[in-house]
């Protein structure tokens, strides 16, 4: 398919706005197949330019409908934005069950907006290791915004903050009190908190409930560095979607002015590159060792016949003695 | 603190059912220091018996609550029970928000129940590493069920999944309905899917739309295997609890019929030797090459100067010429 040169004009033709292009490259990362070196190399040189936005919450709180709503805000100021939906449905379908037809609505046909579902198929780490590499094709593209829109509470969250310069989380009322929210760690992660739904009875006291429980997180963060704004809309009548976008705004001139923004994008790079080798680590000794012994050995731990250190120690030592 | 002598005497305590040599081994686990490999090995021969349910479920659909009244429901027919509460909190907190104290409630002073709170501290993978070891510390202690609960929608479900012989997720009328948990992913991987809070208005609407989306995503699944149930509570008054625990042991019954239980558990025990192997590769080439390299590596790929994979290869190949 793409040869040298194609990936080369690929990237040419993804900065000069040819969606196609644009899908073409991360298809090819996607498939982590032998061109996708080849591609985080014509990348690298046009990336570090978009600003990338993480979006997350519960099932239920609207994340589709605010992304939405966003990309209509941030179009309205003519910047071009990209999403990753990153799905994490399902280790044996491996497929977004939503598909980008349904997600696409109102954008569809709109060159500057390109939306992308990216399934996780089960991979460790929450975010598809191809994620990353999606979002470098969208920055080198020339995307001004990149919204990473991930479904989930918990550990999607950290990572939607190691990839992101700004971590957006959507709570709605009844569905995510102070207390839940806390529960799940999301304070603490949250750069911008949303309150959708927010014409639903219950949200004065989820907001009032949230200001409290950042006002106790907040003695426990080194120093009164920056302060999550609690922002309250109706994502489906864009009802206070601008405040989202000038808080969003905000926090990245905070980044800015503290020399931030280098140190986070410093973090997400680091975090890309570990991942990386250690995939390739772990490729390696897959391929040496071979998982029929991880099989043998797993078979040994669960009879409780083997210790999972002593397994590891086996497993890293290479095929046994004959 | 213990000694060699000392880890076979706690696992002796631990097994006669002494709750604080139970506490001690998972704090062994817990701190991963050099008694750890110790612990693991004294653990394996008792290991193996326990039956291990997860249950997952977005934040507020009763999760603490749905545990307790099934403590409650197997300590009635002389079950020992142990709980871990998998806490996804904060990176930054590394700490339990709610406390084993808010947790126990009932089941304080029962010495038949133990229950324990496990933070992740973001640890890349959701579940933290040490709860696999600290399930294994339950299992040779003689707990007859473990429960495992995980906060949060997502990839920690799928953990939860590599980890339990039974999936138990939780959904609530209005907030969990058929096409946001096939969003989630949630449908593929709960073995038993329960509609808590039935007593609420949509419930009816919520077990309809889950009954019609796994009627659909069961033609995916690869012959007409296990069909999960569909399971009403009020877990608050204990209403429908008695026919989860059924669900479980038919779910059982069934992974025991098909050999599909050794299946589960010699993946399981894939998975944790796997994850050890690869975190000591880590951090043997971190070790080697020194944060510092990582770091160097990151802000030029940040920077655009390097792609990632081609910093993965700097890092792997040690520390730079000289």
């Amino acid at each position: 398919m793409a040869r040298t040169a194609d990936v080369a004009e690929l990237v040419d033709r993804a900065r000069a706005g040819q969606p196609r292009a644009v899908a073409r490259l991360i298809s090819l990362v996607e498939q982590a197949g032998p061109r996708l070196r080849e591609v985080a190399r014509a990348l690298a040189p046009f990336t570090g330019r978009a600003r990338v936005v993480g979006l997350t919450g519960a099932p239920g709180v609207g994340k589709s409908t605010s992304t939405s709503a966003l990309v209509r805000a941030l179009r309205a100021r003519g910047e071009r934005v990209g999403v990753l939906a990153v799905d994490p449905s399902s280790p044996f379908s491996g497929g977004a069950l939503l598909g980008d037809r349904v997600r696409m609505g109102e954008h569809a046909g709109d060159p500057g907006v390109f939306i992308r579902s990216m399934a996780t198929r089960g991979h460790l780490g929450g975010l598809s290791w191809a994620t990353p590499q999606a979002l470098r094709v969208l920055d080198a593209a020339g995307f001004d915004v990149v919204l990473v829109e991930t479904v989930g509470v918990g550990q999607s969250e950290v990572e939607v903050v190691a990839l992101a310069d700004t971590a957006v989380v959507l709570l709605a009322p009844g569905m995510g009190d102070g207390v839940q929210a806390a529960k799940a760690g999301i304070l603490e992660i949250a750069d911008v908190l949303v309150v959708n739904k927010a014409d639903r009875d219950g949200a004065d006291a989820t907001v009032r409930d949230l200001k409290h429980a950042l006002s106790l997180g907040r003695r426990e963060r080194e120093a009164g560095l920056w302060r999550p704004p609690v922002v309250r809309t109706v994502a489906a009548t864009g009802q206070g979607v601008a405040d989202v976008v000038a808080a969003i705004d905000a926090h990245r001139d905070w980044l800015v002015g503290r020399g931030e923004l280098e140190r986070r994008r410093t973090r997400r790079a680091a975090g890309e590159v570990e991942a990386i080798a250690v995939a390739r680590l772990r490729a390696g000794f897959a391929g040496r060792v071979g998982g029929a012994a991880l099989e043998a050995l797993a078979r040994r731990v669960a009879a409780g016949e083997l210790d999972p250190y002593a397994a590891a120690d086996r497993l890293l030592a290479g095929p046994p003695d004959r």
